[in-house]
C-alpha cells in the first residue's frame, strides 16, 4: 500500500524539540533543551490523596463518559479563579477544558481557520503552536519581538498588508522561547489594532503565575472591552504537564462552535485528570503553592543567570526574564548556532538552537533557548561551564 | 468582534448524540440513548489500587511531560495483547496511543485528507467518527449495509467512481449503530478492494472483545498481507471512557506522519490514564475480566431483546447482534422516526433517530438506535415498555 500524505502534515518536520527530547530522556545528557516544568514543584501528596478520594466517592464520575465542554464544576472554578487571580469577567465568556493547551490552541484554529488563512505569531514563537496552525495549512506571519514584546508598529503594517490574518497569536508573560514579557502599553495597543482590524487576540498564558521578579501586568484579556480575546489556560506548570488539562476562556459566541470542534477532536478530556485540577482549584492553598513554584523557579533561574555572568562570553546576550522557565542567548552575528548545539550535545549538554521557534525555520538566527526550570542545580553549574567554555572557543 | 467560523467547523451540526446524551442527565429520563458502556463492568477496585501504587512508586513518570507515540511500556503490552488476542502481526507496525479511539480517527484523517478528498464509510455508522471527517471538509461517500455487512458490490462501484477516496472506515464487530458484524469473506473482500483500489482500510473495533454469542471472526488487519490496514482500539469499552485512552496500530511507513500530528495535536495522552491500562493490560486476568463484561452485557442484550419480542409491534424489525452495546430498530415505511423519539422523550425515554447516522443526515430512514449496556434492569423493562406502547400506536 503507497500511503498519501495530506500536505498539511507532510511539510511538517518532526518537532525539534521533541526529538531533542527524546535524547534528553538519556540521563548522562544535561538537558537544558526541555519544555518541562520543575518536579520539584509537583504537589505529589496532594495529587495521590486526592486521586484516591476520588476513586473512593465518585469512581463511575471519574470513569465514564462525560461532556465535551468539560467537568461542570471544574468550569466553575476556573471562572473563579480567571476572575479573582487575573480580573476575567465571567459574563459573556465561557471556559472549554481542553486536553492540554495544545489541543486549545488546535481547536482554535479548526474553529477560525480555513485552508491558507494566516496566523500573526510573535517570531520567534513556541514552536508546538506553530506546527500546530502549519497542521492546518495555515500561513504564519512573524512580528519582530522587542526587549518589551511585539513590535505594534510591524504588526499593524502585518494586519494592513495581509486580509487573510484569522487571529494573532501571543505569550505576553515569560514567552516562549524569549523570556520575554510584553509591557501594558503594547497590550493596550494590541487591543487597539484587534478592534480596528477585526482579528481576534488569543492570548497563550501557561507561566503567567511563575513570576519570581517584578510585578504582574493586566491580562490582555482582562483589558478587552470589544470581546475579541480568547484566552488559553494551562495546569501544567502549576501542577503536572502530564495531566494535560488546559482551558479556553472565549467569548461566548465562539464557545459552541469550539465545543463542536472537541466533540470532533476526542469527545472530552480525561475525567480522573480533570477531577484533580477540579480540587487542586478548590481545596488547595493556591498563593503558598504558587509561593513555593516561585521561589523554586526563581532560585534556578537566578543559579542559571549567575553561571551565565561568571561563564559566558561578554559578546553573549541574554534575555532576563522576570518569570516562566526559559531563558534566551544570542550568539554574535555570523556565528552558527546548529554547529555550536551540536558540539554542545557532544559534550553532554542539550540546547535548543533559535531556528525551531521562528516562523520561517529557514531563517538565519544565532540564538538558542535554555530551561532552567528542570534540570538540577548541580547540572545547572556543570551544563553552563561547559556552554560558557563553548562561547569563549568562538 | 465579529467570528468567522471556518467552513470545516460551520457545516457540523452538534452530535445529536451529545445533545440528547446531555438530556439523558437528567435521572428521570431512560437512556437508551448514550454510547456509554456498562459502569457495572469497570475494575474500580483495580483501578484505584493501580492509581495509588502509581503515584506511590513512579510520581514524576505520571506527572511529567512524556513522548507523543505514548507510554513505551503500554505500546510494548499492546503490541502483545493485539498478537495474542487478535493474531495481528507486531512486524511491520507500530503502536500510537491516542486520547480515546476519536483521537486515532483525528489523526488518520488529517495525515491522510487534503480538502475535498473523501472517505467511504459504513451508512449507517457512528456518528462521531462522520463528524470526525467531516471537521476536515472530507465528503462521505455511504456504502449501503446487509445483515452481513456492507454490500461489497456496491463498494467496488463507489471506489471505481470515487477517485478521491483516501480511507474506508468500517467497524466490522457489532457495528454502531446496527450491531452488525461483517462476516469473513466479506472482510476477505475488502482487502482484495483495499489492495485492487489501493484505498487504505481503517478498521475501528471498539466493541470486539465484548461477544456475548457466537464466535470470532479474524480481525481485518490480521488477514491483511499488503499492509493497508490502519487498526483502531480502544479502552473504552473494557477499562473506562472517562480514562480517554485508546491506540492506533498502523503500518511502519505511516507512523512518523501520525506521531507528527499527534505532536500537533495534545502533545501526548494523559500519562496517569496510560499508567494505568499498562497494568490494566499486564496486571489483571484479561480473560476473567472479559469474561465477566461479556456476562453483564448479554444478560442485559438478552433482557433487551425478550422484553422487545414481548411488547414491540410485530412491524418493527429489529437487529440480532452478537455483541457490543446496541440495536438498531427499524419502523414500518413511512412512519415519521423523529416523532416517534419525540413521543419517547416525552415519555421519559431517550433514544437516537436513524437519521444521526447517516452520511446524509437528510435522507429519510425509520430506524433508530438503543443502547441495552448502560440502563438498569428495571429502566430495560421500563423503558421498552413504553416504546412498546409507541409502536402499537403507529
Amino acid at each position: 500500500m503507497n500511503f498519501q500524505i495530506s500536505n498539511k502534515i507532510a511539510g511538517i518536520k518532526p518537532s525539534a524539540i521533541r526529538e531533542i527530547l527524546k535524547l534528553s530522556a538519556d540521563p548522562n545528557i544535561i538537558a537544558f533543551s526541555a519544555g518541562n516544568p520543575a518536579p520539584q514543584a509537583f504537589p505529589v501528596e496532594e495529587i495521590r490523596r486526592w486521586s484516591a478520594e476520588i476513586l473512593e466517592q465518585e469512581p463511575v464520575l471519574a470513569l465514564q463518559y462525560s461532556v465535551s465542554e468539560g467537568y461542570p464544576p471544574l468550569r466553575e472554578a476556573l471562572e473563579e479563579f480567571l476572575q479573582k487571580r487575573y480580573g476575567i469577567a465571567k459574563e459573556g465568556n465561557q471556559i472549554i477544558v481542553t486536553t492540554g493547551a495544545e489541543q486549545g490552541l488546535d481547536l482554535i484554529c479548526k474553529v477560525l481557520c480555513n485552508e491558507g488563512d494566516q496566523v500573526l505569531c510573535e517570531s520567534p514563537s513556541f514552536v508546538g503552536a506553530l506546527n500546530t496552525f502549519r497542521s492546518y495549512n495555515a500561513k504564519l506571519v512573524g512580528v519582530e519581538m522587542e526587549a518589551d514584546g511585539v513590535n505594534t508598529e510591524h504588526m499593524e503594517r502585518l494586519l494592513q498588508t495581509n486580509p487573510r490574518i484569522k487571529f494573532m497569536y501571543l505569550i505576553p508573560n515569560f514567552q516562549n522561547p524569549t523570556g520575554i514579557t510584553m509591557s501594558l502599553e503594547k497590550r493596550k495597543k494590541v487591543l487597539e489594532l484587534s478592534a480596528k482590524y477585526n482579528v481576534p487576540v488569543v492570548e497563550d498564558n501557561p507561566y503567567g503565575d511563575l513570576r519570581f521578579a517584578g510585578e504582574d501586568v493586566p491580562s490582555i484579556k482582562a483589558l478587552d472591552t470589544t470581546g475579541s480575546v480568547i484566552y488559553c489556560g494551562s495546569f501544567s506548570k502549576v501542577l503536572s504537564p502530564g495531566m494535560r488539562v488546559g482551558y479556553l476562556c472565549a467569548p461566548q459566541k465562539l464557545t459552541p462552535s469550539l465545543a463542536v470542534a472537541k466533540q470532533c477532536t476526542d469527545v472530552h478530556t480525561a475525567m480522573l485528570p480533570q477531577l484533580i485540577c477540579h480540587r487542586f482549584l478548590t481545596q488547595l492553598d493556591f498563593e503558598s503553592h504558587i509561593a513555593r513554584c516561585r521561589s523554586i523557579y526563581g532560585e534556578k533561574y537566578h543559579l542559571m543567570a549567575r553561571c551565565i555572568g561568571e561563564e559566558f562570553s561578554q559578546k553573549v546576550q541574554v534575555t532576563t526574564p522576570q518569570g516562566g522557565l526559559f531563558l534566551w542567548c544570542t550568539l554574535p552575528k555570523g556565528q552558527d548556532v546548529m554547529a555550536f548545539a551540536q558540539k554542545a550535545l557532544a559534550q553532554g549538554v542539550a540546547i535548543v538552537p533559535g531556528n525551531a521557534f521562528l516562523v520561517d525555520e529557514k531563517e538565519s538566527t544565532t540564538s538558542f533557548r535554555l530551561n532552567y526550570a528542570t534540570p538540577s542545580q548541580q547540572d545547572i553549574q556543570t551544563g553552563i561551564a561547559v556552554l560558557g567554555r563553548l562561547t569563549k572557543e568562538m
